[in-house]
């Protein structure tokens, strides 16, 4: 369905941007389905989205007209608390304004990237890189950002064995982005049908979780756990695969609580944690460690008439590994 | 009930000690009962033991004839898995050789410390520094340690709030090292009936957790909570009050899965971890900062007749903070 939405006149902070690409993420299909809450239609969805800059207001400084910018998962925060402060954004303790469905500072609904143009203030707005192409660097936007983020905060480097849950949108950002970094990087996965892929795409190891005896082979393995799947996971058997002072981080949340037993916590000084996101300027950082390292997520660029079959796909992990909008087919 | 164990010769690494003080763990109980599986009767308890030097082995050289030595939760361990090699021995990837009702290298069974002497290895014997009362050093083997290890290893220190929840022989020896390490320490107890005496250990505030607006006014604030609980707590209410990167570490463990909501450790990126006790380096650590900072368990002597009266009180909570029996009265 095409529809007309209103941006917001161009206020002395903001950046109008031109929008060429928008990435499809899972999020989107969870909002607009209203599996994550009651859904304040009529709404645009899309938040992993690429353009350029066409006009900016009278005080900006950080962008001009011409440059290559990108928006990701929020366009606002309070700027005031503690998390803001210390540019972890995305943990707002008011709540980040998330780039759609969300109420903004002005009492309307955020509109998201599925869309020729949006209008965001010029602290939410990264430069993309050059070296990047347009289409690629969407979904680092968000999943990206939300790979990257964990992956950094716990030090994914030379020594470190890291192992991604998942090989989907996230999952293989994850792996790229900890290839990058200098981990020794497994893949988990149902099955085995994407190995050839997850190790073209750096993973040293790959083993299936459907097959029992990859729990036994990897126990008391990995530094870091990623978890990019939402669907409810057997957390005992996962924890075990962490050694000594081992973090496994969900960046995919069921919406069922997972039961945890504590004596898997006790063995190795387990933790488990989560991560959403990444501030702004560590999304920057992001975007500029995959230029330079020439990182980009594998795309299948679409039409706007394409978004609903895409959606199908992606709920059948038929997508390898991202469904990328191509705007001008809006226009 | 009164029995005769047999202790192992002494092997040339091996420590004599005849044991004056021996503390009353809630484990000790659990153990006995039964309700942490079989129990290999007859059995003697007991991991917080502190006594002297009576004979070493030809080949001992950290230790002794006269030596003031202490003996905690484990005497033994492979010492050649990874952990062992850090000084990780309580998270020997073998299973570390618990004090009591473990099998040990020759087959038999361990024995615990309500017992006259005990023969263990050499480098599984604390020194205790002289200035530590001996009644009052002997908590500090199980208590002491299983506070203080996560405390030094999350860095609870200046400008950090750490909350100690449950205010028993572990959550007292917590307040007190964490106040010593320079932290803002907050109790967290269900009533505030011990109140005045958890200020008096140092914590700076006090809060039942009985009262629902605790979880309210204190929501954001810890970096740091030790959770030293068994019984079954609602993890999400607690874990809504870490603030960015805070971690709940549980040392108590409900035998219940904790079901954990992932959506709330999204939220200022928060981590659930497990401790257990400490290395046999950390704990003697722990031990020389009691010694120099003047910080003892405060306990209550009984004789080897009231440990089943002792028994009761725990189970009750009705002891400050904790049950240490006079060896003495056992000869």
């Amino acid at each position: 369905m095409r529809t007309t939405i209103e941006r917001r006149d161009l206020g002395p902070r903001d950046v109008l941007i031109e929008i060429t690409y928008a990435g499809i993420c899972h999020s989107d299909i969870h909002t607009v389905r209203g599996e994550w809450g009651k859904v304040p239609y009529p709404l645009t969805v899309g938040h992993e989205i690429v353009g350029h800059v066409t006009e900016v207001g009278a005080e900006v400084t950080r962008h001009a007209v011409g440059d290559r910018v990108g928006v990701g998962c929020m366009v606002n925060s309070c700027r005031e608390c503690e998390n803001c402060k210390a540019g972890m954004e995305q943990y707002c303790l008011d709540g980040n304004t998330g780039t759609y469905a969300a109420v903004d500072k002005d009492g309307t609904v955020t509109q998201g990237g599925y869309s020729t143009h949006i209008v965001v203030v010029e602290d939410f707005v990264l430069r993309v890189p050059e070296s990047i192409p347009h289409e690629a660097a969407a979904p680092l936007l968000c999943a990206g950002i939300t790979t990257y983020s964990p992956l950094a905060h716990w030090k994914a480097g030379p020594g470190k064995k890291v192992a991604v849950v998942g090989l989907g949108g996230l999952g293989h950002m994850g792996v790229k982005i900890a290839v990058a970094m200098g981990a020794e990087v497994t893949v988990l996965s149902q099955t085995l049908s994407k190995k050839d892929e997850g190790l073209a795409f750096g993973a040293q190891h790959y083993h299936a979780t459907g097959d029992p005896a990859t729990f036994e082979t990897l126990k008391n393995t990995f530094d870091l756990i990623i978890n990019t799947v939402s669907a409810p996971i057997d957390m005992g058997a996962y924890l075990s695969l962490l050694r000594l002072d081992g973090t496994f981080v969900s960046v995919g949340a069921p919406p069922e609580p997972l039961p945890i037993q504590v004596f898997t916590l006790f063995n190795n000084r387990r933790s488990f944690a989560g991560s959403s996101i990444g501030g702004i300027a560590e999304t920057q950082e992001m975007l500029d460690f995959c230029a330079e390292r020439g990182i980009a997520p594998q795309v299948e660029v679409i039409s706007a008439d394409e978004v609903n079959d895409a959606y199908e796909r992606v709920l059948k992990s038929d997508v390898r590994y991202r469904f990328v909008i191509d705007i001008a087919s809006l226009r």
